[in-house]
C-alpha cells in the first residue's frame, strides 16, 4: 500500500508553520509497513483541493489529509470532499451529543456550530476525536477510485497524532499486511561524504526491500536501514544483515545501533561505571555541558561545569599555571590538560573533559587557525592518581557549527575513554 | 509570479526529518511578494522527480527545487534535470577551481568526486555555495515552458538559505522589478497568539502590498513585515507605519527592530557599558553562556560561567548557604539570589545572572512543577555595593523546549535591566 499526505492550510505556504504533522504520519505509517511517496502542502481553496485529491488518489491508495477541518472561515476540507465524491453531509448523532456533552461539563453554552462540526460524509467511519471538536473520517472512494481511501483528520497535532494512534495505523495495518523493521547506526567523527566512500559497496548491493538513508546533523551523519517484507523473519535478518556489514567496515565510527543521541549514550555509560563527570570549556562556551545535560536525569552524573573564557578565569577558576598560557598560548594541548586536571580536583567528579580553542570568525593565526581546538581529558583512576590525555583536533565552519563539532569531538572523547573502562555491577 | 517547493528526499517521507527548508523558502519568498502555491515532497527516484518538473512547471513560473544535490547515492536531482530538460553536464571551471582549493587548504587530497560535484546543467545560472561544496542553479526552462524556471540547491539548511539570500531572491526581485523591504520585530516573553490578539487589528488593515510573517522560535516568536511595490518611497512609509503600530502596541516585548538576536544585543549593550557578564546555571546546563558565547566576539565582555548541577557545587563553587538550600529548596529564588551573588564576587564581573529550575520531565511537584525556574541577578554598583534581583518564571514544554525558555528569560532580565543603565562614551 502507497501512502501520499496532503496537508492543507495557508498558514505552511506563508513561512509561518513548518508541517510538523507530515513527518510524524510518515513515520506512524513507516512503522506500519505503508510507504509515503509524496506530500503535498496546498492552499485553503477548494479548487486546488479537488485537483489534488484526483491527482493524489490516482497515484496512492491512501490520501491522508489533514487540516481545514476546524471552525474556522477558511476550513475547506468537507466542501472539498462533497464536490468531489458528491456526497451528501449527515449529522453523526454520537459526535454531536458527544460534544453538547463536552461544552455543557465545562460550562458553556452549546453553540450553532456543534451541528456543523457534526456533520461528517455519508458512508464514512467517524474517527472519534479524543483531544478537541472535530471527528475525523475515513472514506473508501468507491465512486471513482475503488479500493482506494481518504482520509481526514484536524490540523491540530495532538488530535491529529491519537486519531493516527487509536484508528488511522490500526485500520490499514490491518489491510497491509507488510512487516517493516527500521535499524538505526549513529556515528561520530565522519562525515557524509566519507561515510558514504566506505559503505558504497553495501549500499549497491543491499537485499530487496532494504533501502538506506543518510541523515546528516551539524555535526556528522547517522544512517537508517528499513527493510520491509511479508515475512517477519527474513525483514529482520535481511535488515541485521546491512546493519552487521555497515558496523563491519566503519564500527570505529559507529557509537550506537539504536536511536540514542551520543550524550544519552555517555549518560548511561556514566551510571553504569558509576562516575560523574565535570566540564571545563572556553571556546564551545557551555555547550558541553548543555549538551550533556540535554538528557532527562543527567542530574545523576552531571558533577559541574565551568565556562571560562579569560586566561584570567582559566587560572583563577581552574588553576591553570600563567607559565603555561605564557609558553603555549591559551590554545594548547598544555592549558587544556590543566584544564581538565584543575577541573576534576575542584569537583569532585570522577572525569573532566575541557576545550580550548578558536571558533572564529576572527582569532585565527597561520599556526593556529579558525576550527582548532584542544581538548584534554582527566581521569581519576582508583589508587593511582589521575590519568590526563589531550588531543587537537581541526574542522571548517562557521562559528556555530565549529562550537557544535568542537563539542562532538569533546563527547567523543569521554564515549571512547568510557569505552575503554568497563561497566560496574 | 507564483512558485512551488519540490523538496526532494526519502528522509523526508519516512518521518525522519522535518521540512524546514520549506518554511525558510516560504518566507523568504513571501518577503520578495512571490506567493508560494504549493510544497511537495517526493522520493529520491528520477521517474517520480521528472513528472513532478513537469507537473510544477505547469502551474507555476518558479520551482524551487532542493536536495538531491551531495556526494551520495541517493542524489537523483541532476539526473533528473537532465532527462527532463534533455540537457548536457558541463564542468563549471571556477566551481572546481574554489573545490580543489578548498581541500588543499584543510589538508585533504581532492577525490574525484570533486569533478562530479563542479558538473552543471547546461545554460544554468550557477549559484556559487558558500558553505559546502554542491553549487546551486538557476535554469531558464525555454524547452518546455518559456519564462519558467528551476532553481536547484542543496538540502543543507545552511547552504540553501545562504543561496536563497545570496543570488535566488535578489535574481528573482529583479525580475518582478519590484522595491522590497523588510523589517524584523523581535520579541521576548510573548508567545504567538498571545501576540496575534495585540496586533489584531493592525493585522486585518494591512496596506496592499505590505504581509506580515510569524517566526516562532523555541523561547518565543518574532515579525517580519515585507512591503513591496513599485515606488521606494511608499513602500518605505507603508512598512514603517506597520513597524510602529505594532512597536506602539506591542513595545514592551519589542527588544528590536533589527534583525539581531537577544544574545547578540546584549553582547552590544554589555561593551557600549564597558560591563562584563558572568553565569551561574543549574537547571540550564551551560545554555545561557552557550548562547552568550555564540555571539563573535563575546570574549570582550563574556567573563566566566558556572554550571552548578548538585547542591554540593552550588555551596562549595559559589558559596551558597546550606541553610538557604535547606529552608528553601534548590529552587527557590532565595538560591538564585546567592547563586547570582557568588558568582559575580567570584568572577570579578559587573553582572551575574543566576538559574535553578525543574527542567523535566521528572522532578516536579505541585508547589514546584516542571516547567518552574528561579532566576537571579547580581549587579556591582558603582560604589554602592551590589544589587540582586530575582524572579520566578513558568511555562510548558518538553525538557529541552523548557531549557531554551528559561534562558531566554534569563537573557531578557539581563536586557531589562541593561536597558535601564545609560551606555557610557
Amino acid at each position: 500500500m502507497v501512502a501520499e499526505i496532503l496537508s492543507i492550510g495557508d498558514e505552511l505556504l506563508t513561512g509561518q508553520k513548518v508541517n510538523t504533522n507530515a513527518r510524524f504520519i510518515c513515520s506512524e505509517l513507516a512503522g506500519a509497513g505503508i510507504g509515503v511517496q509524496r506530500i503535498i502542502v496546498c492552499a485553503d481553496s477548494v479548487g486546488g483541493i479537488v485537483e489534488q485529491f484526483r491527482d493524489s488518489l490516482r497515484r496512492a491508495e491512501l490520501v491522508i489529509v489533514t487540516g481545514g477541518l476546524g471552525p474556522t472561515h477558511d476550513d475547506k476540507t468537507k466542501q472539498s470532499v462533497q464536490q468531489f465524491l458528491e456526497r451528501k453531509l449527515v449529522l453523526d448523532r454520537e459526535v454531536y451529543a458527544r460534544t453538547v456533552e463536552r461544552y455543557r461539563k465545562s460550562g458553556r453554552e452549546p453553540s450553532a456550530y456543534l451541528r456543523h462540526n457534526a456533520m461528517v460524509i455519508d458512508g464514512a467511519v467517524v474517527i472519534p476525536n479524543e483531544k478537541g471538536l472535530a471527528p475525523g473520517m475515513i472514506i473508501s472512494c468507491t465512486e471513482h477510485f475503488d479500493g482506494h481511501y481518504l482520509v481526514l483528520m484536524p490540523g491540530v497535532p495532538l488530535e491529529m497524532e491519537s486519531m493516527m494512534r487509536s484508528t488511522v495505523v490500526p485500520f490499514f495495518s490491518r489491510k497491509s499486511g507488510s512487516v517493516i523493521v527500521h535499524s538505526h547506526i549513529k556515528t561520530t567523527g565522519i562525515g557524509e561524504t566519507a561515510l558514504a566512500d566506505i559503505i558504497g559497496e553495501i549500499k549497491e548491493t543491499l537485499p530487496d526491500g532494504t533501502s538506506l538513508a543518510y541523515l546528516p546533523h551539524m555535526a556528522g551523519v547517522n544512517l537508517r536501514v528499513s527493510s520491509t517484507g511479508k515475512d517477519r523473519g527474513v525483514v529482520e535478518s535481511d535488515n541485521r544483515g546491512v546493519v552487521d556489514a555497515i558496523a563491519g567496515v566503519a564500527g570505529e565510527f559507529v557509537y550506537a545501533t539504536t536511536d540514542i543521541s551520543l550524550e544519552e549514550l555517555i549518560g548511561r555509560m556514566l551510571l553504569s561505571r558509576d562516575l560523574k563527570i565535570a566540564t571545563a570549556e572556553s571556546c564551545t562556551g557551555g555547550l558541553i555541558a548543555g549538551r550533556l545535560t540535554d538528557v532527562a536525569g543527567s542530574s545523576r552524573y552531571f558533577e559541574q561545569g565551568f565556562v571560562v573564557y579569560s586566561n584570567v578565569s582559566k587560572e583563577k577558576v581552574l588553576g591553570v599555571k600563567a607559565e603555561t598560557l605564557d609558553a603555549h598560548g591559551a590554545v594548547s594541548e598544555e592549558v587544556a590538560a590543566e584544564m581538565a586536571e584543575g577541573c576534576l580536583l575542584r569537583s569532585g567528579a570522577n572525569i573532566a573533559v575541557s576545550s580550548t580553542g578558536i571558533a572564529g570568525p576572527g582569532g585565527g593565526t597561520a599556526e593556529k587557525p579558525v576550527g582548532m581546538v584542544c581538548l584534554g581529558l582527566a581521569i581519576r583512576k582508583g589508587g593511582v592518581g589521575v590519568e590526563i590525555c589531550t588531543t587537537t583536533f581541526y574542522t571548517q565552519g562557521d562559528r556555530l557549527r565549529n562550537k557544535a563539532r568542537f563539542s562532538e569531538a569533546a563527547l567523543r572523547m569521554v564515549w571512547k575513554e568510557l569505552r575503554s573502562s568497563p561497566a560496574q555491577g
